[in-house]
């Protein structure tokens, strides 16, 4: 059971961590930021420029590949890792979150969930058995326990008979995972924002025993304050020597306040679709392209990055490229997006590293605090 | 005029040509294939990727780029060049044709055009003198002559009409060019598909004078052997010793027998346009990757060709990736034309160097005619 795939940690600032997973296909440095790679793309980028971000491992969704191309079709192409290019680690999710999300005529059982393709209607059977076995056909570095997710506010009842059914499927997850050298089966914490559900769904996790932990159902509405509240104890529930991944997570400021309260691994859309619709992250906060005040500006986005869009273009041009629906605009800035993204990962691994995470995250802040300066 | 511009035919074999032209910006070999960058951008390409597919010289829109972002807010940016990062040579295009065949509302005169933009309707007048003015502000490196072209077929007189009215625009346009060392004019010859029309329009063009000379009003609907039927007698016409550029061609099969007939220089937007479509042009011939006998075929697009899409992807991810409408399809497939055509470029250059362009074009012809091979 996970034989040639490990963590150590290196050092803790606080209740913030860093370390090295390890795995066949290369080192993950923790804290990681994933990026996701939805449909075998991580959208507008080729995956040598993703890898040149410094992302060292990707995020695939089962529920998109296993409707399109498909998980057998994929495993007879040689898995996901050389249909897309990127033979470093993969994460995949279980399936079970995008179901609730996006599929039609949902039917959710003991047994697991049936449900309709947002693509063509198609009818699919989604358990815990399947999903490990689509993972297994993909070809998943770290695969994620199936699990059931509530959308935040809920009623606690509802929040802790579906933190029960997703222990009771974690269990199943971890018998069908079987023995698999090399790579690993993360569960999934659920409970909401109750403390009580949060522990009793840690214990039946440990209880089962993972490779890594994930701190599920949260970033799912609840806003920043109940979620930072949640981070404040979740981490310390979970065991200190194995990866704790926060998902679906997050904005800047939020994947610090995770990182500051002891998470090791993050996924989000959010520089990938940002990049995509004109908006820009940067060490002085968030910049719409879009606006006109950018349409005569020759500096660049953010003249203290490196990475190609700051490099080489101006603010103008950017901002004519959204403007103009031009495929470079969401080229560029989603390069740039996720490029500042791995740069705030790397600056809290070598803040941590160092013990100084909290001047780190103070700059952090501070530079945010100056906002975007005002065009020439 | 023209100091700092030169050609040099480097060597013939039957009409078909090869040279250099020497700019400031750079050296361009012909015959040269001019990939179309409309807005400030070859659309799905960092122009880092462009000149890695061995272009020289990238094709500038005039009527798009003067309506956004501007022509005096271009020149207050820097210019062209530096605003699309792009630092070698640029052909500007007059505006003529694209007020043609885009915009609203057109009012033609012995003047100019009064036309409304496509993209808010806003009114604008182009003539000779601020066709001249626009590709200027450009910083443009080769000025196209602003004419007048209507779309084939035509009737004789209409034809001869426009053809004496691009003629007196052609002098109105060297007049307002001025002298600009390092920078080029071209004329453009025009006449339909009517001998004696398009001798009367090269006697004219060459009493003005220009560093090169285009063929236009082809390519707008007459047919490959029509505009063969023309190319058979038209370069004959035009100086030996000033580059020769057929406007909006064509097809890999069209720009092979273009060269043939002694052109140096085209243009399209085929390679790049088709690509965003999941079509692909190949040695065999073209392919359409959205069709589902790719769906499982492990293959490259062509085992031959050395681009990213060749060297790294499978027909299958071409496949998905087209069908899941995903941007990267159109970034791998517009990489894999532009590589192709400049492909197509350099076999000829070669060929027409070493004396063996007919054994060449018999390859392309053979090699085309084998068709794409079937599936595993």
């Amino acid at each position: 059971m996970g034989s040639g795939f490990s963590f150590t940690l290196n050092a803790t600032d606080g209740r913030a961590r860093t370390g090295v997973i390890s795995t066949p296909r290369g080192e993950i440095r923790t804290p990681a930021f994933m990026p996701v790679g939805t449909a075998g793309t991580v959208k507008a980028m080729l995956p040598e420029s993703v890898r040149a971000t410094g992302a060292d491992i990707l995020l695939g969704n089962t529920y998109h590949l296993m409707l399109r191309p498909g998980a057998e079709r994929l495993a007879r192409l040689g898995g996901l890792h050389r249909f897309m290019n990127w033979e470093r680690p993969i994460l995949t999710d279980s399936g079970g979150f995008q179901v609730m999300s996006l599929s039609t005529l949902r039917k959710l059982t003991e047994e697991g969930v049936t449900f309709s393709s947002h693509v063509d209607g198609s009818k699919h059977h989604l358990t815990p058995e399947r999903s490990m076995e689509i993972q297994r056909l993909l070809g998943s570095d770290i695969v994620m326990a199936f699990d059931e997710c509530p959308a935040l506010p809920a009623a606690e009842d509802t929040v802790a008979k579906s933190m029960r059914l997703s222990m009771r499927w974690a269990a199943r997850s971890r018998e069908a995972f079987g023995d698999r050298p090399g790579h690993a089966l993360f569960g999934i914490m659920q409970g909401g924002v109750t403390r009580e559900l949060r522990e009793e769904s840690a214990e039946a996790l440990k209880g089962i025993g993972f490779e890594g932990y994930a701190v599920g159902g949260l970033a799912v509405g609840e806003g920043q304050e109940a979620m930072f509240g949640v981070l404040d104890y979740a981490p310390g529930l979970l065991p200190e020597d194995k990866p704790r991944y926060l998902m679906g997570v997050g904005k800047p400021d939020d994947i610090v306040g995770a990182v500051k309260r002891g998470i090791d691994m993050m996924d989000c859309v959010l520089p990938t679709r940002s990049g995509r619709t004109g908006q820009a992250w940067t060490r002085r906060g968030q910049v719409n392209l879009r606006n006109a005040r950018h349409a005569e500006d020759p500096r660049p986005l953010d003249e203290a990055c490196t990475c190609p869009a700051c490099r080489s273009y101006s603010r103008a041009y950017l901002h004519h490229v959204v403007r103009a629906g031009e495929m470079i605009a969401g080229m560029l800035l989603t390069w740039h997006n996720l490029h500042y993204f791995q740069e705030i990962m790397a600056g809290m691994r070598e803040a941590i590293a160092g013990g100084r995470f909290e001047a780190w995250e103070s700059g952090f802040h501070a530079s945010r605090a100056e906002g975007d300066v005002e065009p020439l």
